[in-house]
Parts: C-alpha cells; sequence; structure tokens
C-alpha cells in the first residue's frame, strides 16, 4: 500500500490526473446495475470500454468504479461521458473536500465516505465521487467495499422506491447512505467519550491523554469531512438543474437536516472532549496533592520526632535528664502526645 | 426501557418508519380534545381509525399520541392525514433537532420539551412533533406525561383566549406552554451553579468537579435543544401559510423574544460554569500550597535542629564541649533561638 | 422583599399579567409631568385613573410609574392607552432583554436601567419599560428612584432642547439618561479591574480570586443588558414610524455611538478580566516555587551534612578517626565547605 | 494635568459641550494653512473668529485647532461653520471610537492618531476630529504635536499631488499619514514581543508577565482604535457624496488595505502574545520541575544513609557487628555503592 | 542583506516608490517569455525599456522582474504599461497581504509566494504582483527563484493547454503553481506536527515547547499570506472584466478550491498545535508527579526507621531494651516490616 501525496503533483499542467492518495493494490473493479421499474441487469465488467452504451440508455445506469490508481481507464470513461478535464482531475485526487458543481447536462459531487474498520480500529476516510447524468449516475471510489450493499439489495428486490424513481433519486439513496453511516460513527466516538469519561473518574492513567488526543482528531476528521456537506446538498436541493426532479429536492432536505444533526453532535463531542482534557489535567493535580499529603503527614510527625531522640543521643557529658529513670517512658509518652497531635491536626484539616 | 440506536436504521429506504429512542414500555395512549367557543368533548380513544374523522371537522381537534414505538399506528394516522413519509420517519425517530417544514395543507414542527425529573434527579429530554392542520393540531410524544396540563385546564374550563381561536393558537398555546418550561430548567440550573459556587470557595472536594461537568453537558443538551428553535419560531412568525393567522403571529414573536431569552441565559450559564472549573483548578493549586506550607515551616524548623543534634551526637573522643558543663543548656537555648527566627521570617513572609 | 421567580408563571395562559421579580415592598407610584414650549405641571396621582386624561392632550405627558407588583393598576393604564396583552405582560415581567416594538399608534421599548448602590456595593439592574405614543410617553420602573433626575430639573426649568421638542424628543432623553448611566458603571468597573490588577503583581490573596470572579459576572450581567439595546437604538433609528420625528433619530444615532462604545469597553474589559485570572493562576505557581526554593535550599544543605554526623555516631569499635585529636575540627570545616558550595550552586542558579 | 471622566457629563442635556478626557495645561492653538497650486500661506491666529473668512475662500482651507478644553471656541467655530450640536460634543469628548457621518455639506471623521511617546515609553492615543468640507478641512486634536509635520512639509514645498488636489485630497493625506504611524507601533509592538520571546526561553523572571500583560493591553488599545476605521474608510470610499471626488476614492481603498493589514497583524500579535503567556506558564512549571529534581536528588540518596547510620549509632549492648575490625570501612563502602545505584537510576531517567 | 522597514516610508506623499522588505543584494533581472501556439521567444533583457514593444505585441508576453530594489526600473515599466502610481507603490512594499483591483484595461493581483528554504530550514514568504494586461502577463518577485520552472518548461515544450490558451491563463498557471506550492509547506508542516506529538509522548524535553511555538507562528504566516487569497480568487473568478474569459474561470473556481482546502488544513493544523501545548503541559506534570512519587517513596519509608533507630540511639541510662539480646534483630526484623508494609501501601495505590 502505497501512498502518493500532494506535493508530487505540484508543478504539473492542471487537468493532468495523478492519483493523490493511497493505493490499496488492487484492480479497477467495475460494476454496472441496469434498471427500470420492470427489468433489472447487474454485471461486472473487464473493459472499461463496456460501460459506454450505457450512457444512452433509457433505462437508469448505475456505474460503479472501485479503486482509482488507473488513471488512464478513469480518464477514458470521463472522456466518453463528457467530463471536464478538472472533475477528471478532482476524482482521482482523493483529497478533495465535499462539492458539487453543475455542469449543466452533468452534477458533479464529492464526498467523504466514513466507515469505521473495526479490524483496524481507525475511521476509514475515502472519497466518493458522483456523477448525476441523465439516465445514470457514475460512482468513484478509492477501494472496494462501501456502505451501499443494502441500496444495492433494495434495487435487486424492487424495495422502496428506487426502482419507480430516476436517477437522481439514485444519487440521493448513495448520498443518504452515506450521511446515515456517519450516524454509526458518531455513534462510536460517543461511547468512547463516555469510557475515558468514566476512566477519568475513577483511575486515569498516562494512556488517557492520547486517548482524548485520538478521539480529538478523528473530530477534526469528521469536521473536516461533513462541514462542506451542508452546502452541497444545499446547493443540490436547491438548484435549478432539471436533472434533479422537485420530489427528489424533499428527499434532499431531509439528508440536509441529517446533515446539520451530524454537525451539531460533532460540535458537542468537540465541546466535551476538551472538558475531558480539563478533568484529566485537575486529576493529575489531584493526584499530586494527594502525593504530597502522605509525605507531608509523614514528614511532619517523624521530623520533630527525630530531632527530639537526636537531643538524647548527644554525649554531652552534663544531662541530667539522661540518669533519671523515668524519663525514658516520659519522653517516649511525650513523643506520642505530640505525633497525635498532629495526626489530629490534619484530621481536622480533612487531609485523611 | 430498550433503546433503538439510530446506527440500526443505517442502511433502510428513506421513508421506512423505524422507532429510534428509548421504548417506555407502555401501550400507545391516543387522547382527542375537541372544541369551539360553544362546545367541548375530551375523549380517550382505542382504536387509532378513530381519530380518522376529526380531519374534517369544523371544530378545533386536538390529538395527542403519547408513544411512539407502535409505528404501524403511526403510519395510519400518518397516511390518514395525509403526511409526507419523511415526515412520519421524522416523528418516530426522537433525536431530530427543532425544525419546521410548511406542507402547504399542513405545517409540521418539531420541539424539544425538557423537564425536570425529580426522583432521576436529570432533565429528561422528549421530542414532541407537532402538525397543525386546518382545524386540528396533530401531537406526537415519547412518552405518557407533558407540561400541557395547565392548557388542557384551560381548554376544558374556557379560561383564557383559546377556546376563541382556532388550530393554529392551539399549536401556539402548545409550543409556549414548552418553551415556559425552559425557564424551569434554567432556573434549576441557576442555583445549582450557584451551590456549586459556593461549595468551591468554602470546600471544594473530589465531587465537584463531575458535578461541574454534569452540568455542562446539561447545558450542551439545552443548548442543542434551543438554539434551533429560534429559526423555527421565527419561520412560523413570518411565514406566508393561511394557517397561521396574523393575530397569532403576535404570540408567536413573544414566543421568540422567549426563545431568545433563554439563549442568552444559557450561554451566561455556560460562560459562568467555564469560570468555575477555572475556580476550581485554582482552588486545587491553593491547597497544595498550603499542603507545601506545612511540610516546608516543619522541615525548615527540625532538619537544621536535627543537624545540629547530629553533631553533639557524634564519638570524636576530642570535643571540648562535650565536657563542660553549661554547653548542654546552652546549646538547647541557641537551638530555641534558631527556631524561632525561622518561624519569624515565616510569619513575616506571611505563611501563617 | 420578596421576589416571584420566572418558572411560577408557567402554565398560565398568554396575556396573563403576573409580577415576576422583586417586590420592593412599596406602593405604586405614578408621577406626571406634562408640558409644551410654555407651560409646565408636574402631579403625583393617587389614583390610576387621573392618568387617562393625559393621553388626549396636545402637551406632551411624561406618566412615570414606579412599583410593578400592582399588576391591576398597569392592566387599568394598560388598557387604557390601548396596550397589547403580551405588552402589559412584557412589563411586569422583569427579567426581559432590551427590546423595541412598532404597534403603529405607540412605540414599546424595554431597557435595563444600571445604576450603582452605593450602600450594597453592586450594580442595580432595573427594568425600565416605556410607551411611546402620540403626545405621551409611559415609563414604568421596577422601584422608586432613577436616573431621570437631571432631566426632570431641565424640563421643570427649560433648559436644553427638551421643551422644545415632542414626546418622541422625551423618550430619547430618557434612553439617553440611562445609557449613560452605564459609563458610570464601566469606569467604576475600570476602577476595580485597575485595584485587582495591582493588587496580584504585589500581594495576591485568596480573595482576589471571588473578586475577579465578580467581576466576571458583573459583565455578563452588563453585557446581558446591553447587546440588544444595540438592535433596538437601530430599529428606532431607522424606523417609519412617524411618531419619530427625522430630527430626533440624529439624537438616536447619537445613542447607537455610545452603545457601541459600552459594547467595546464591555469586551476589552472581559479580556483584561480573563487575563487576570491567567496572572493569578501564574502568582499562584510562583508562590509554589518560592515556598519550595525554600525547602530545597533548606534540605539540600543540612541532609548531607546530617548523613555526615550520623557517621560518627555510630559505635563501632575499629574507627580510628574518632580517636585523632584533629579531626573534629577537621570535620566541622569540611561541613563549612559542602554547605557554602551548596550555597554557590543555588547562587548561581539565581535561586535566591 | 486632570482628566475628566465621561461619568461628570452624565444627566447633562445632549449637545452640551463639555470636554471628556486629561487636559494638557497650554492655551488652545489655531493654524491655518491656505494654499492651491499657485499660492500658499500659512498663519497662526489668535481670534477664533480670524479663522472665518477661511469657510468660504476658493483657495483650499486646512484649519487645525489644537487642545479642546476651550470648549467655548469650539463652539463658536462649530456654530461658524455650521455644524450640529451633537458634532460638536463628539469633537470635544475624547473617548469616542472612530466613526464618519455625512451632513451633505460637511463630512464628519472621527479618528484615533497613535503615537508612540518615547520619554514615557507608551503609546500615545489622542482623538483627531476631521471636518470636510468644500474647500475646507477642519481637524481637531487634543494636544500640540502630532503626525503632519511631512505633509505640511509637501503642501509648503509643493511636493507630491497635494497641492494639484482640492479638500478631499487634503483629508486624505491626514488619514493616510495617521494610519501609516500605526505600522510604526506596530513594529515597536513586534520588537518587543520578539524580546520578550527571547527572554522567556533563557531566563523568565518575576517582571515578564507582567511585561506580557502590558503588551495585551496595548493591542487592545490599538484594536479599539483601528477596527472600527475599516468601517470609516469603506463608508468613505463608497458613499455618494460629491464632496469626495472618484479620484480619491481611490487612494481611500488604499488607506482601507492598509488598515486591514494593520487589523491582521495586531491579529496575529494577540495570537502571538497569548501563546507568551503559555510558554511563561510552562517555564515556571519546568523551573519547579527543576527544584523539585534537585530536592528528590539529594534526599533520595542521603536520606537511606542517615538511616543506615543511624542503625549503627544505636547504643544496643549486643550488636556483633560493632566489635569486628572490618565492618567500619565495608559499610563505607556498601553506603558508596549504594549512593552510586542511586545517581545511575536518575541518570537513566534522564534528571540530570 | 538588508531590510526597509514600513515605518521608514511614514510621512512621504502616496504614491512614493520606496522598496520595503529585504532587499537581497542581487541586480534586478528581467526575463521575458514571448509565445503563441506556433512560436516561442526566451529572452533575458538588460535594459528595462527593451520591455516596452512587448505591450503591444499581438503574441502572449510574460514578463517577469526579480527583485524589486531598483525602484527606478519599476517605476518605468510601471509607467509605460499604464500602471496606477499606488499600484507602483504596492508592488514594491513587500508586505502587502493578497488582494486583487481591476482598473479595466489591467488586472492587478497580489500573492505570497510560499517556499520552503531548505538550507534555511524555515518557510520563505515572497510578495508576487501580477498584471494582467491585453495579451501580456507581468510579474514582480521579490528574489531571483521561484515555483514557475515546471510552468517554463511547459511553455518551451508546448505541453498541457498553456500555448492554447491566452494571457489570462497564463496568469491563472501562475497563480496554480503558487497555490500548489502551499501544500507541499503543509505537508512538511504535518510531518512536523507528528513529529513533535510522538517526541511529546515518549520523551518531551525543554526544546519541544519552543518547536510548538514555531510551528504556531508558520501557521499564523501561512494563514495571514492564503486566507485573503479566497476572496482574491473568487473576484477574479466572478469578475466582469472581459480580459478574464469564461472557460478560464472555470480553472479559477479549481484554485478557489484548493484554496479552501488549505485554509481547511490550516485550521485543522491550529487547532492540533493548541492541542500538543496541553499535551505538553500535561506531561510536565506528569513528570513532576512522578518526580514526587519517588521523593515520597523514599521519604515515606525511611523517615520512620530513622526516628526508630534515633530512638535507640539515645544515651538514657535506663532503657532496659538495650540490654536484652534478642532486641537488635528483633528491631531489625521490626523495620523490615513496616518497610514492607510501606512498599505494600504503595503498590496498592498504584504508585509503582
Amino acid at each position: 500500500m502505497t501512498e502518493t501525496l500532494r506535493s508530487e503533483k505540484s508543478g504539473l499542467p492542471p487537468g493532468t490526473l495523478v492519483h493523490i492518495g493511497e493505493e490499496f493494490g488492487k484492480a479497477t473493479l467495475v460494476t454496472i446495475i441496469d434498471y427500470n421499474q420492470e427489468q433489472f441487469q447487474e454485471t461486472v465488467v473487464n473493459n472499461i470500454e463496456d460501460t459506454f452504451p450505457f450512457r444512452d440508455t433509457q433505462t437508469v445506469s448505475w456505474i460503479n468504479i472501485d479503486g482509482l490508481h488507473d488513471v488512464a481507464a478513469i480518464e477514458k470513461i470521463g472522456n466518453h461521458f463528457g467530463l471536464h478535464p478538472l472533475i477528471q482531475e478532482d476524482i482521482v485526487n482523493t483529497q478533495q473536500r465535499p462539492k458539487t458543481e453543475d455542469f449543466g447536462d452533468y452534477i458533479f459531487i464529492i464526498l467523504r465516505m466514513l466507515s469505521y474498520d473495526e479490524p483496524l480500529g481507525a475511521v476509514k476516510n475515502e472519497q466518493v465521487s458522483l456523477i448525476l447524468g441523465k439516465n445514470f449516475v457514475l460512482s468513484f471510489q478509492e477501494d472496494v467495499g462501501d456502505v451501499w450493499d443494502n441500496l444495492r439489495d433494495r434495487i435487486r428486490k424492487n424495495k422502496g422506491q428506487v426502482r419507480k424513481e430516476g436517477a437522481d433519486y439514485l444519487a440521493y439513496s448513495l448520498m443518504d447512505a452515506i450521511v446515515d453511516n456517519y450516524f454509526i460513527i458518531l455513534e462510536k466516538a460517543g461511547e468512547d467519550i463516555e469510557g475515558i469519561e468514566e476512566k477519568l473518574l475513577l483511575a486515569p492513567t498516562r494512556a488517557t491523554l492520547p486517548a482524548i488526543y485520538g478521539l480529538k482528531r478523528e473530530m477534526l476528521v469528521l469536521r473536516k469531512g461533513v462541514w462542506p456537506l451542508r452546502e452541497v446538498v444545499n446547493a443540490l436541493g436547491h438548484g435549478e438543474n432539471p436533472l434533479v426532479k422537485a420530489s427528489t429536492k424533499i428527499y434532499l432536505r431531509d439528508i440536509y437536516d441529517h446533515t446539520i444533526q451530524v454537525i451539531d453532535t460533532i460540535e458537542n463531542y468537540r465541546d466535551m472532549i476538551s472538558t475531558l482534557v480539563d478533568v484529566y489535567l485537575s486529576s493529575v493535580s489531584n493526584r499530586l496533592n494527594e502525593i504530597m499529603k502522605v509525605l507531608t503527614i509523614l514528614s511532619s510527625i517523624f521530623i520533630p520526632l527525630t530531632f527530639i531522640v537526636g537531643v538524647y543521643g548527644m554525649n554531652f557529658q552534663h544531662m541530667p535528664e539522661l540518669k533519671m529513670t523515668w524519663t525514658y517512658p516520659a519522653l517516649l509518652a511525650f513523643m506520642l502526645v505530640v505525633a497525635l497531635m498532629m495526626v489530629g491536626y490534619f484530621k481536622r484539616k480533612k487531609w485523611f
């Protein structure tokens, strides 16, 4: 798995296709789902050229491309479907923020598909580009594996609205599935926050701060991916392009609401995380206080006593106390009293 | 009481009704209050179908549904009253933020009903959905029990304006009661802040920080529920839909003012709470200082003295001082002077 | 002095007059000042009904009501002067934020009158409601005593513009006096900040933080009262209602400038206060450092020496040093050298 | 040098001229510079009335008044040049924020003239009011001495554009000189920040925090004076008043750019200063750590050893070790090993 | 390398050309690249006058000037190409923020060219001014060396679009190369952040904070240079000047996206850096805790023991324990038990 950095592209002419991002080491996979209310067809194509006829069918065609490192293939399909060179460039440069652009005969949408990668224990952040044209939707992903399996199933089994509607509803459904998945990430993060919180109040360790710090970064990633989505969905829902029908716009408003909800939750989480840092720091301070208390209590009791016994360890010849029989037990008793007074003083100060 | 998470809905087709939130384990309860200036009728219906005739009466009908887990019932009533599938979905998904949508022949409003749950010692945060139609208002709540008992009483006894006005005034009254209740929550929070403040200045304990932290979260919840309300009330008060009469809009402006007032107070509380954290941290530091002072004073007095007595505890054969009679009392006196000088030094430094 | 909380009103029908706020235990006091350029008349009325004729005089009538707990009187005068029930409600609910509403034949204005209460040592925060009508101004205050004595004097003695102008100029003058008084509060706060600052750098005590905290809260109160005023004055200065003449609008712009100035100063003070907290915390840390230095210097000098004298306090039979004559003074000299080296080390480290 | 506070004006009728601010104890100084492309004349006038004829000359007249405490003179000239009473009030109240007002036949501009007062070591913050009329500019300053000497020179010697242009260009030149001077203040502040930064990393002292705090306040003053300037210059540059010619507006855009640049720098400085506080606090913490390390190292080495020698200082009759010849040197060697192990432990922990 | 400060220009008439910034000590270098789709010509000119004929050629002429201290040359070329004096002033004053101004027959653009200077280990921040006219582009840089070598190559070898398009596309390409380079700076900063982060969690040193502080300043510089760029690109992309063709505007939108992406990343980095400061401070606190633990553990074990041995070091004649045979080993055993209990206590408290 190698990663191409953004900087390696610097200086190339605009419109040059360079794949920027991780290369997942698999061949590009192209699948086509073509349907209308009556018929349904699902194919895996080997040649990128096999997708070309689907541009002009009357049925809705969803062409999904997994893997972006084969820029030649992207360029071919891009040129056939009439995509502007800059759009092709955006598709393979996987560090885009969500955006949409309306080119009249097609609408270009970039989204971030976030999914929790169980084995990795981290959030996987993939770029998804959608092209909504007349009767077709192109979707480009960085890697095989996505959040659309339920949707595919609904198309296959003709459940829900999707087979009755056009390409715009398909594009909406793709976006909806992506936004729906954000809630899963957020619930996971919410659990993590609660877990850390509990630990913090019981027994914070050195590992707690890096964990908080990790959550903070995760929220930054999420936020970067979701904030601009708001504008994107808004632009789509209020655009004038006839490719998006009025009935679909109501559904886009629904995504808009979800996006706002996600943003709200992210901001709240960020707020709570920064409180966690405060709590952590104060727990460290409290710990220091406790350590100091132990030291101070023990020192305060024994340092004066050690002085006293030191006095009677001196070798002066003329120390009359040393010769009396009762002075030793009396001194022991006196020291006990001193020690108890100290303990009493600390008790009163509520030190233990 | 089981809770359905938002994530469990992920992947389902839009418009699928899935109840998201806690299930309070009670049957759905449907009550109808039907009135105009002259007549009044209050019924608990057993069959959701019994509510259907009230859609078309000339009297104002308030149909209140407690409990959202019976999605089939919600769907039935929703379909009969002509609600868009997405609206039905929003009603049963109880994690919505306040919003309003105007569908022409009805207006959809989502609010958060906050109430202080005395036995639980926590704020109960319920979702309320209102449908304002021509001559009817539907209200959907998560659980039995609400803040509208006073309003019901006013309708029953024909007190105030409500029996003289239409469905829009009823919807306003429902919203007004909800917003009014926010002040109770805020006053409770204000008292909590003052309580913590007092404790902080007298005797902060380990439990203080979690308490502050809890207040902070409560404010986040409140804020999340109230901020968007501002836009909602504004949209209703300036909308063009004839369902809301001009005379009612004046009342909506009043709710708007209250909402702003609530937001103002929340922001002030948040500000004060973050100050409390500072005060807490500084009180922890002060405590450490005090502990260190005790240790330092005691150590500073006794460590030099212990050294001195150690000197005369040495076993050198040629220590002339040891043989003189007056050296022992003189040393004791000298040590007293040293100790007093130390005490004087700390007094001058205002350490005690 | 009893206080009615906002929550006690919750659930009552809108437009119900309930006095919310402190009750100052005095009877409601109604005074009327009626004037034009030629004539002047000042009366204290006993019956609220005595104010009624002044609604329709051609002279400018200023009817001032002190005390809001007698809601029946407020209702009577409100109804006679044609005030909307919600306005009457706002007048007696003394927790409003500044706002203005234009009802066509009268303009309603709410302000906060802040004054420094010398004996109490705190800022008194009263609500003032103004009704500007054709040829009359109603002013409602919570308590006897206000910032308008100079203005009354100017009217009595026909100084300045006020007798030459109409009711709008009177309303402006009332607002101007209130805003002018904010500067007094701010100057007082500025002195407090400087006082704390000086103390902080010289000798911070435990009482310093609560004092800073108190200032912070005072600023929050001020801010809450002044921020919305900006919009209020702006709305009045740019309104279309002929009750406010163009010549008076120039004066309103002047108040607007003053308001901005007050807001600016508040924000600066807030900034400075939060710096004070930092300075306080760092002074606490510095103090800890100083305490630790004393402890460390003393311990570092005497702990090694105590060890040395301990060595020669051992009772081994074969310690040749103990028998030599010069070893005791040599050891004393050696210990002096060790002590001086320690002192030199700390001097070089600039510890004292 | 006495200062009149804003509060002393409270209660006076609007439009009353009261000088608010410091009184610099000098007589009011009035100078007139009158010029066109061909001729030039510079006069110091003794009577304020001597300025009156310049209102109507065809040449450009710059009337500069130094000192605002003589309110009678200000009133005379104000009335002759037709200034609104509120404008006259603003001129003598020296606590205004920058603003501009367009009265049709003249434009009123308030600016803050900031200059670094070398002997005082502080920023001098003077209010400057400009009146731009047809063929004349009035400028009012608090004190003698300003930033316009270069400009005067350019007028005298007919350098640059100024003699070729009208009064609007003169007003622009006055503003430009003031804004130019902000850069000097900023460069001085930039040096101060760098100086403190260096000190912080080398040897922070108790005086460092007050110095940082002073810089912070200076930035607040600057910010208060410059932020509103942006709107002022923008309003002038986009105003419709023919007193400002289109060609001058290009120059005003230039001042606008400079203002933005100043604001940018101020915000960056504020950011850097708040970082300095963090660095200072952390350096205080580091110092504490260092002190504690010294204490801990010394204590850790000698406390166990002191215990060991204490053991052999006990007076038990049956301690066989005491009688053997080799035990004393063996014990000394053992203690050396213990001490070296301790030192090794701390070395490995990188404590020194 | 001498630097001229902004303050030295203060007081000069507007439009006076003074070079503000570092002088790199090299002669001004002027190069011309002139091309259309068929022909290409590249020249280094010695006389600034040699550039004059290129103003009116039909081919696209890119005149690049390196070095701004020769203000006479700048003035000559500026006057010949018809640049407003204020523009000429802006070109040589190298402390401008990005901006654009449309003068009808030419468009003026200021950008910051940031490049990582490997030997210096710092970001080099140069000002670049572009003049886009009909068929020509002037570019002014502070120093020799830029980020346009790839672009020059593309023009020479006729790669990409640039030879097929006009001067506006050339200007776009220049801007694009500059913005592309920001990503390199950001990637470098990202690596630095990760490096510091790793160090922080392993072994923070005194040098870590200055390093964090340096990154923070670097971000401030970047931010200052990039934030205003957003408006600049937006203004160009939506301007009405026919000098920028519609097809080029699509490319400008692309730069706009990149700029937003850069700003996003900067803001995220700033957020992460401020977290780093928290982590650093907490690691300092943790270190203190660890030091205190060592001290406390050792002191707590040995201080009581030292007291005990001190007791039996006393010289009382009547201490029966001293005479018994078994007391010495018993005492040693007892002290061992005490020590082990202490260790057990600390183990249970998880102190080590």
